[in-house]
């Protein structure tokens, strides 16, 4: 196949990429100022396939990679649809909305993604086995993370008076904590690379598919990153009208609807997984994905908060950071039996349905 | 036997139907208005015996309906006693006391049935095993119950400034996280049915008992619920006046005392089910009645609030949360290693302690 | 070898030792009032071997006492330095030092300790297997502790309103919760004797070294305690003045700094084992010496500080619940799994970075 036809290949192998005609919708609505709540949901929905590109992309070059190189690329790009939109809303000090699609992806990764995954795969096969162990380093990970979201707070609340009070000591220990999450997320790759066991993406094989030319997939790359970063500028620019015609808190959109976008592919690719009787590859994407979240696209985003001078601190509300904890629980009990079905999964969906109803009641 | 001799059976086969003495004592201490701290003690322990005909009657009724019949008659009567007195507080408007007997009836069962059949079991055969994947979904569905209980009260202490506040907004999210609750019961039922496999009640054998005709067991039934509602009825009557003679708060009655006579039967089964060596019916008796109270007596006693015209929020106070939550860790915990032996249960019954001493250093 | 040649056999046995010089220094610097921060700092070394004489000495008799005695000698006078130091700050109604202190030994000795020995040992050894459940009891005792350690503090806050509030409720619920984690912990012996399988001391082999005469090993005990004694006078002596000339606070200097000097034989020990890939003795010592610090020395505080006429209550700072109450969950997490390497031992160290850099932001 030449170059070209292998571009048009990539795009035509998902139906997902049929949203990709939302992207030039979202400019006609955005030129025509119809309606800044259809452009927020179209915007939205563009962002999809965008996500998706970005996904493929890196899939083919980690497979030609080979998997320590492949390893490392899937690590750095494999929330960079996430860690564009965030970057955007962080530019535009939108620091609320950062903090709740954070908060969301973890939460969606591991809640919603896992547990539909349990519920097809259950439907599917019955009880499904899987490799518990293998989601053992991953769930300390985001344990860790837990630790890093927590001291914060308690600092602010108890020695501040409030979760609102940004005082110097919770910059520093921001900015310090940030520094060990990355620290202890790079010691993970290096882990994976000399024992060839990813922490991070347990029981990820090496996709079957055939090989794309490096820069069929570059070309890719370029259009996926080029979209993404065009229509997060549309999403957040529309952002602040949008909630108020749809009635909806910065926070509900970043913890459920903008998670929700970003984290597509991730639906996706477990859900997959679990259809073909492949638990331990489907918690792996779950629980990888949220613990990259919260130890690589948080601190950058926190370091990098400090380059745009306006600071994002670690201290997220009381809200996300209950619900993060609950989550991340939720999965270490769940993991526990290293055994699925659809029960268990209707509980992970609950434990998300009953999260989701609390944002959806905050009042701003 | 005839249907007579089947009754009287069944009243002579506990020894704990020695104390339905207690229950025309109550109406003669009622009706000579002596003293409401002999009366609030004399009716709370003819609840047990009470309570204990429904449980029989259950039992009878699920033996002859075979498994699948059988099994969601269990689920349903199985906390008949908890119910009835919770709906008799409920209707007086005694709300404390309803979200306290919820709470100790789900510590009760998991920290002093579960620990004082260590302890027994411990003594008479050493270490004991038991399966312990099947104590894995009850255990998982306690920890939706306990983000069922979390969410509402960060909404309220968060967002309006304390737990007793009652917004509209907390209303909505206990009605329906309360439905979330009822659906996942409801499919824990159906997955049991299915698979033969009752997420609930793991390790409950069939008892081996005579079979009883139905006409006996219904009659059977009928005098025990008769007599759980006239008791509880006798027992809110008089709770106000003997907790002031008694200088007790609602909230310790209603954790302490009102729990422990609600789950006297599971008391009884779990423990003879240790001291023959059936640890992992034991820990399904205390794991699934504490599920069942969480996650079906709970919300039907929210949703009821609102036919009685005062509706009671999913709102806990913070020592009852806390206590929930810190009981269904320990349980996870201790279940872990799928051994017990008397000093788990020891730790158990300290878990217990410090949480009674608190609850009764409580002031008002 | 004479009692003279052993005594002195066991001070040149450990290059640990050197520091003992640090004691005569610090007496000449306390004489000689030149400066409260070097005094602080050389009082604070010359702890270290004084620690290390008395575990040297009871390890001596303990091997000649044979398993029950020994055993008992061990849960006893295992933290008898951490005791000392300790006793010596609450006479000097350094409360807030001494529950820092025991904070710091709790969490240092889960992650610090653990985290230390599986980095060592993983580097050398690659991934390491341990024995899971024999870390269970101690696990469970550790959550006995959190809820210990909770309980007196939500009742604290919520019904007084502060965690400063120091009403007679405290005290009773202090006291009493100390009685029954004592009760356990005994329980805990006994099981031990009986079994001949220490809940706390997992793993731990006799020490194959030489046997020492019980007047040597005596001897060594009270020079021991005798110089521990002394230098922690000196220590706690010296403490206001050198903390601010220091510009450290109480709650860090008792979390990180008294922790660490009363915790190095600890460390040592623990270290050694997991170098010699004997993970489950090296987990043993880190929980059990938590657990008997947690189940011993602080209760054995609480009652003592009523001897002094200066009751201590049970009721921990926010800080210090939240750090022991995640390091609890910490080592349970990471020890589910059964297997350690270098990166679940950068994972604890993470976790204590951040819970230490928190604990130095903390202001006054």
């Amino acid at each position: 196949m030449s170059t070209a036809a292998q571009i048009r290949h990539t795009f035509t192998s998902s139906w997902l990429n049929v949203l990709l005609i939302a992207a030039p919708v979202s400019w006609w609505l955005a030129w025509s100022h119809v309606s800044p709540r259809w452009l927020f949901v179209v915007a939205a929905l563009s962002l999809v396939p965008a996500a998706g590109l970005i996904g493929a992309a890196t899939d083919q070059l980690a497979e030609r990679a080979g998997p320590t190189l492949g390893g490392f690329l899937n690590a750095t790009f494999g929330n960079a649809a996430e860690l564009i939109i965030a970057i955007t809303a962080l530019r535009a000090h939108h620091t609320a909305v950062v903090k709740a699609s954070i908060t969301g992806s973890i939460i969606g990764n591991l809640l919603l993604v896992f547990g539909l995954s349990c519920v097809v795969g259950g439907f599917t096969h019955g009880s499904q086995k899987f490799n518990r162990p293998s989601a053992g380093p991953a769930t300390v990970m985001l344990f860790l993370a837990v630790v890093a979201l927590v001291m914060p707070a308690v600092l602010d609340l108890v020695s501040f008076g409030s979760l609102q009070a940004h005082p110097e000591e919770i910059d520093r220990l921001s900015f310090w904590t940030s520094i060990v999450l990355l620290v202890v997320y790079v010691a993970g790759l290096v882990f994976s690379f000399r024992y060839n066991r990813d922490p991070l993406r347990a029981g990820i094989a090496p996709s079957k598919g055939k090989h794309t030319t490096i820069a069929a997939s570059l070309a890719v790359l370029a259009i996926g990153t080029l979209l993404t970063t065009v229509q997060a500028e549309v999403l957040i620019f529309t952002l602040a009208p949008a909630l108020k015609a749809l009635g909806m808190t910065e926070l509900f959109a970043g913890v459920i609807i903008v998670a929700l976008v970003g984290n597509a592919a991730e639906h996706y690719s477990a859900i997959s997984a679990a259809r073909d009787n492949k638990m331990t590859l489907a918690l792996g994407i779950s629980v990888g994905s949220s613990a990259q979240i919260a130890l690589m696209v948080a601190p950058v985003l926190v370091l990098l908060s400090y380059a745009f001078g306006h600071p994002m601190s670690l201290v997220f509300n009381a809200f996300e950071i209950t619900a993060i904890g609950l989550s991340v629980l939720a999965i270490a009990i769940v993991s526990l039996d290293g055994e699925s079905n659809w029960l268990e999964g209707l509980q992970l969906l609950g434990v998300y349905l009953i999260l989701a109803l609390a944002f959806f009641l905050i009042p701003e």
